[in-house]
C-alpha cells in the first residue's frame, strides 16, 4: 500500500514506449493544478542510486544475474526510504519512471531468475510499499524499436538485448497488469501522444 | 555446501583480530604444499565488487539499512558466481577475508535488521554456497582496541558506544559458531600469532 497522504504514480513499459514523455506531461498537468510534484526514477533517483545505476547499466562485462537483481533492489530500498516515503508523507505527488514491476518483467520473466523471488526481493527492499496507480504503456517491441532507431541515440546495455527478450518483457508486464487491475492502467502506446495523455489524466483526476 | 572439488576457507572476526595476517600466512603455507591458492575478500573481491565496496564504505551520507544489506549481498552474489565457484571447480583453495557470517554479525548487531533475514538474503545471493571451514578469530573488543591503539587511555562516550557495538558483534559471531560447530574453528586471537597459525594449520591439514 502507498504510504499516505500523498499520491504515488509509477510509469512502466518497454524502452521506446514513450514513458518519459508521458510522465513529464502528467507532472506538468498536476503541477498546474497546484500540487507539489516530485518526478523521479529507478534506477538512479538518488545520489547512491546514481552510483548503482552506473554499475548496472554501464559496467563493461557481465554481472551475475542475482547480483544485478540485488543492485536494483538496493537502489530501490534507498530510493523509497530516503526520497519517496518522505515526499508522500509531506502530501506530495510522486511521479516515478519505473518501479518493481520493471524488475519483475525484465529480470524475472525476461531472464534466468524466478519472477516471484524477484518480486519478494523488491518488496523486502521497499518494506512493501506499492504505488496508488501504475501506468503501463503497452507497445509492440518492433514498433518501439523503430521509434528508438529514429531517435538515433546510443543504446545502453539493456536496450541492446534481443527483440525476443523484449517480447517476453511485454508479456510479463501484461500478466502483472492482469493480476492487479485496480493498481494498473494499461494504455495502448501506439496511439497519438495527446490521446494517451488524456487517458492518463482521466484516471489520475479521480485521485486529486 | 561448498561446491567441490576445491577447498573454501573463510576468515571472520572483528577489526584488530589479526584476520588478514593469519589469512596471508595460511595462504603461503598452503601454496608451499603445492596447491593453487586464490586469496580474496568481501566486499570488493571482483571489479564489480570494488565499485560496490566504494559505495558502501566510502559514500558520504547515510545509506538506508536495507540498501546497505542489499549492496553487500550484490557484491557476494557476483563474487561467488564469477570468482569463488569457478576457482573451486578448478580444484583450487580459496582463502577469503569475510563472508556471510560478517553480514549476519555486523548487520544483525546493528539492531536495525533481523539477523535471520540478513542470512537468508546472503544465502539467496550465493545460491546457498557455504565454506568448508570458517576460522573465527575471537577477541575481546577492548583487547582489539588496545592493539589498534598504542595509547591505553580510558574510553570516551563514543568509544564506549562503539565498544558496546563490537561486543554485540562478538556475541553474534560466537552464537553462529555454536550453531555450526563442524564449519567453524574458533581460535583465541589473544594468543601469540605463531600459536594461532599452528592451530589453523592443524585444522586445515585434514582437508589437504
Amino acid at each position: 500500500m502507498s504510504p499516505a497522504p500523498g499520491l504515488w504514480i509509477t510509469f512502466e513499459g518497454g524502452d521506446g514506449s514513450g514513458k518519459s514523455t508521458q510522465a513529464e506531461r502528467l507532472a506538468r498537468w498536476i503541477g498546474e493544478r497546484g500540487r507539489t510534484v516530485l518526478q523521479t526514477r529507478e534506477p538512479g533517483g538518488t545520489e547512491v542510486g546514481g552510483l548503482i545505476r552506473r554499475i548496472v547499466l554501464h559496467h563493461r562485462g557481465d554481472i551475475a544475474p542475482r547480483a544485478e537483481a540485488l543492485l536494483y533492489a538496493a537502489d530501490r530500498a534507498h530510493h523509497v526510504a530516503t526520497l519517496v516515503r518522505p515526499a508522500l508523507a509531506r502530501g506530495e505527488v510522486v511521479i516515478q519512471d519505473r518501479y518493481l514491476d520493471s524488475s519483475v518483467a525484465y529480470q524475472g520473466a525476461g531472464r534466468v531468475l524466478d519472477a516471484a523471488q524477484v518480486r519478494d526481493l523488491s518488496l523486502w527492499a521497499a518494506e512493501d510499499a506499492l504505488p496508488d496507480v501504475t501506468v503501463l504503456l503497452d507497445i509492440d517491441p518492433a514498433d518501439a524499436r523503430r521509434r528508438l532507431d529514429a531517435a538515433d541515440k546510443p543504446f545502453d546495455r539493456l536496450e541492446a538485448e534481443q527483440a525476443e527478450f523484449h517480447g517476453r518483457v511485454r508479456d510479463a508486464y501484461l500478466r502483472l497488469a492482469e493480476a492487479e487491475p485496480e493498481r494498473f492502467l494499461v494504455v495502448d502506446a501506439a496511439q497519438d501522444p495527446d490521446d494517451i495523455a488524456a487517458v492518463i489524466r482521466a484516471r489520475i483526476a479521480v485521485h486529486l
